[in-house]
């Protein structure tokens, strides 16, 4: 479907042919003047079809199958959907070694982590431990990415249990809180994974960094204050999630506060940041805040086990049960007055979960200069979760605490997940007992350390100083997060990010264009001082689509500038302007509305006796506006490649005119 | 703050500066390379400043006071408020002749069709002539169209009708539903007015032209099954408006048809048609479709009235009272059960009526070469309904088919509204009783001519022809209206409508640039079949703004170009790829997200020996890339303000490195 310069390959407006036809065989002769082609003629299907694959195949995962034998094809087919066949042939006792150390640092840090998590989520602690088992085995299987370590995360814990205790009490109704918690699971996993499969990843990218960095400070800043209550001892707490019954619950009952809870609470809340500090200001030294969960955990734990007789007040995790994770599918609902909450739960948690998932697995593929296929992702996380949803496990992903650490450790693949779940599974069989005396004031101490991290002020100072809409969604997610709800802090957040791509196309920027002396360039004057006005033209270019939302809003604004410059000519008494020069070149769309408006404004112009030339419109646009005939009131002289070539050649005609 | 060509004056980046410096002071001598300027610089608060001024007042109302007396802004802004002041001064005989003739004309036509759409919206159809006259008056004043002629309309009846019976029954409860009524019209008016005051006119530019073709055929489908009511003469009919209903009442009541009326109503439909038809041929005829309906109100009355003691079965619209327009400000709701459905009501007729009235207005004016100022007819078109909602009328706004009657029957000025309102109170106090025998069929048969327009099938086929994702706008409006309801088709319509938006910037162009021999010019290669491209260049276009929502798409799309080139180049042997150029012309926005990708994707090309290079970013994108200092680690020759020089620019700097 080749289209050669001068020649558009359309039987069926021989008018438009005339004109391209007529610009470029009968240029005035001393002028070079190009003809401004269509794009290659295609059917509706076919650019249905180009249209759906750059939507669901951006990436063109089938490229590497082309021109394989059946077997070949074979191996890749089985290699993409799971990626330890593409690994595992390469695996060495080198790769070993470093996969072992790495597993065995994030499993001294999975292991507290994940019997907080479950707390956040209003959860047995033990659940924590389960999901730490299960997901990273299958994820070490399906999942592409090196380096990311699976397990509970805080955001997806936190907001899992809000959700649910909405509703059911965890205290209350502790079996039914269970099977929601699985039943959610399941459907945040049957969710990532259609997502994945149905190739509509792009739904995460929905949520913008600048939104999810207002809505995790919120919810870091939530979780802190509500780890008050293991850090305090406060036995009575409020069950809500917004910051004004937190903070009353924190300071009304004072006569709770234990001061035993608090000295130790808070001397392990400073060593857990202190350590922290440290491993942030040298990375190499990630082992200190790696270990210093798991050192504190067990330290804690045999300073409560020695004052066991003199302190009462210390509240501790209690007995767990010893063995593997028990099979929980019997325990998923399909049916009852539930359902739509654990689906509301799945798919919200399910999407943040994705996102931190995916974000992670990104940042650090691109450190070491690999790619990780984010449909791909969706379908092994899913996958995962599903499986975890019917093995006792609740919503996992990948942590961005535990792929820094395993990074750090050295990873070099999937594997390290493996030794984390041997490492778990070992505790679960064996050294469950250690932690009846562990007390509730060091997982709150380490869920703070760890959501801490997550307010990025930095992010948010960068935010202010580089687009102040992106900062205003920041703030909108972050304090919907604290006043409103986590589900309604979201959902402001990605509606402001929405109405800032909608208040781009409704109030376009249009600006007038000047020739940069000695040269074919022409550009902003506001912007470049040197450029100067082509006398008799008004060059205007339009910074946007052409849509129904800003149609009648972009002819009014060009006639404003039409006004001006008529003013500004009547003052300055320079030559009369004749014609506006319309440049398309970052038109990059336009509907049957637009088309209507550049229409309607041609027709205005000739009014004031003026004459209308587009210059330059991209291939989407120049196709819409040989379809709609418009083009055929424009006329020979009303449309070129570039805006030199339009004054050279309309400055001619007016003087063969005179 | 103006900034020279080459020189930025900002303090704070001095790398940046040297950065630009260096590009525009040590050139290489041969080549005149331009920098990349920086917009003039401004603070938060002027950008700010200007970008509300753009949102709020892109029409720069003040413009006509600067350097005025005192007295003349005083003229001027009450001109500005009470457009009758404007042309009531050059007021002369000559034109108040045309405006009687053509205040007449419209008059004939205004009066039946007052009571035929108070009918539609389920109110007496007294209410229909109020409407008819005090609204008139009051635009008349207020209003800056010359040609518009006011009262009620089709769209906003039916819709009026639909909401309020979906809750209410006209005949159980009639007082209820006529405060219900003025309660809602009384909403409509503050929401048009506060729209206006406020300069929210953009919203309504939200229903595109696609949309509301969808929405009145889909419209008009309904109204006309909805009349077979009156013309089959059927007793019992459904109250629902979704066509299922509807078809059923018509279809399953054939014992309620009644022959005299069927003969009767279908004959007078046969010559409304036919003198409508006349009417578009021949626009001088237009008096005939004008005068149609009021004849045919006449002769059909007559008939009944000869026929009265032969045939019962035909029903009438009977006792109509004589007067003037009560007051209703008593009967308005400010609270109560009723209060969400009136505003509700209230929101959904505003913004419908106001899309007319506007769409209207404009229309001819831009037929006679003048302006209408959006926001003041919002403001005149909402007075007029809230003054409405106290005497008695309904939702009245510029109705198409009395604005043509208007604007062909030769109107100069609003006085022909003035003229309309005294035809109308006439007849309100006298000649009240000659409507006792008019029949209900003529009535519909008046209704299904007016909404017969609406159904605009050469749009739609426009649509398809030219753009397919709006004529799926359309078509969710059209099937949205027929199958669910009034407001839940215009909801789909707005959804698919923004949801084209999104999509295009989700997923937006990027092509090969390659250049047009023996000129500067940089093409795309698939459509420009001369344009070549460059050896050890990839020179890339991004058609959109890059935000959070392409962000990895863009990374991952332009990673796949540089694959495919490199494949490409391996195949033919070329000269290996140096070096990636983004031609940044049409990407007219950026947000950190955006910043971020950029960053990644130059991080990610120097891992493969590739050089990233910028060219042209307009000036926000130049601006929050200054502010972000990721332009500081694209070094001295990473931004460019043409291909072309880039090009050279960088081959001679390759040569020379040689």
């Amino acid at each position: 479907m080749g289209v050669s310069s001068n020649r558009v390959e359309d039987s069926s407006d021989s008018a438009i042919h005339e004109t391209i036809l007529k610009i470029s065989a009968e240029p005035i002769p001393s002028l070079d003047i190009h003809s401004v082609c269509l794009p290659p003629n295609k059917t509706t299907f076919q650019k249905l079809k180009h249209r759906l694959s750059e939507i669901f195949f951006p990436d063109d995962p089938l490229h590497r199958f082309k021109n394989q034998t059946f077997f070949t094809k074979l191996v890749l087919g089985l290699q993409y959907f799971f990626p330890i066949f593409q690994w595992g042939s390469n695996y060495s006792v080198t790769l070993l070694r470093s996969d072992i150390i790495s597993g065995l640092t994030i499993a001294s840090l999975a292991i507290p982590q994940g019997i907080s998590y479950a707390k956040l989520a209003n959860l047995p602690p033990i659940v924590g431990l389960y999901s730490s088992f299960v997901p990273p085995l299958i994820y070490s299987v399906l999942g592409s990415s090196r380096h990311l370590g699976v397990g509970p995360v805080s955001i997806a814990s936190l907001v899992m249990g809000t959700m649910l205790s909405e509703t059911v009490s965890c205290s209350e109704e502790p079996v039914i809180y269970l099977k929601l918690a699985f039943t959610a699971t399941f459907f945040a996993g049957l969710f990532q994974a259609s997502l994945g499969i149905l190739r509509l990843g792009f739904i995460i990218d929905f949520l913008s960094k600048a939104t999810l960095v207002g809505f995790m400070a919120g919810a870091a800043v939530i979780v802190t204050m509500q780890q008050l209550k293991g850090l305090l001892g406060i036995v009575h707490f409020t069950k809500k999630m917004q910051i004004i019954p937190v903070m009353s619950s924190v300071f009304t009952q004072t006569e709770e506060w234990s001061w035993q809870t608090i000295v130790m609470g808070f001397s392990f809340l400073f060593f857990l940041l202190a350590t922290r500090q440290i491993s942030m200001r040298k990375p190499k030294l990630f082992w200190i805040s790696a270990a210093a969960p798991l050192t504190s955990v067990l330290l804690s734990t045999l300073l409560v086990f020695l004052l066991r007789t003199k302190v009462n007040e210390i509240s501790t995790i209690g007995h767990l049960p010893k063995g593997l994770n028990p099979p929980s599918a019997n325990m998923l609902y399909f049916h009852g007055p539930y359902l739509a909450l654990a689906i509301k739960t799945g798919i919200v948690t399910g999407i943040l979960s994705l996102t931190e998932g995916i974000a992670v697995g990104r940042t650090f593929a691109s450190l070491q200069n690999y790619q990780v296929d984010g449909n791909k992702e969706m379908m092994a996380i899913g996958v995962m979760n599903m499986a975890g949803s019917c093995s006792s496990c609740y919503v996992t992903t990948g942590s961005f605490s535990r792929s820094a650490v395993n990074y750090n450790a050295g990873a070099k693949t999937a594997t390290s997940n493996i030794i984390l779940a041997a490492a778990v599974l070992v505790t679960l069989l064996f050294l469950m007992p250690l932690f009846y005396y562990t007390p509730n004031f060091i997982l709150a101490a380490i869920i703070i350390t760890a959501v801490i991290g997550l307010i990025d002020y930095q992010a948010v100072f960068r935010l202010w100083k580089v687009d102040k809409l992106d900062f205003l969604a920041c703030l909108c997610s972050f304090f919907g997060v604290l006043f409103i709800s986590v589900q309604m802090g979201l959902a402001i957040a990605v509606g402001v990010s929405v109405f800032k791509i909608l208040l781009h196309v409704t109030r376009p920027n249009t600006m007038v264009l000047g020739n940069i002396p000695g040269t074919q360039i022409y550009q902003n004057i506001g912007r470049y001082g040197e450029a100067s006005r082509v006398p008799s033209f008004l060059i205007l270019a339009i910074e946007s689509p052409i849509y129904f939302a800003n149609s009648t809003y972009l002819q009014e604004r060009i006639l404003r500038w039409v006004q001006e410059e008529e003013e500004r000519i009547q003052a300055s008494k320079e030559s009369t302007m004749k014609c506006i020069l319309l440049d398309m070149t970052a038109v990059t769309a336009i509907d049957t509305s637009g088309i209507d408006a550049i229409h309607e404004l041609r027709k205005t112009l000739i009014k004031r006796s003026l004459q209308l030339v587009l210059v330059n419109p991209v291939g989407s646009v120049m196709e819409k506006l040989h379809q709609s005939k418009i083009l055929e009131s424009f006329g020979s002289n009303g449309l070129y490649l570039t805006v030199g070539e339009a004054i050279a050649d309309i400055s001619s005609l007016w003087k063969a005119q005179q």
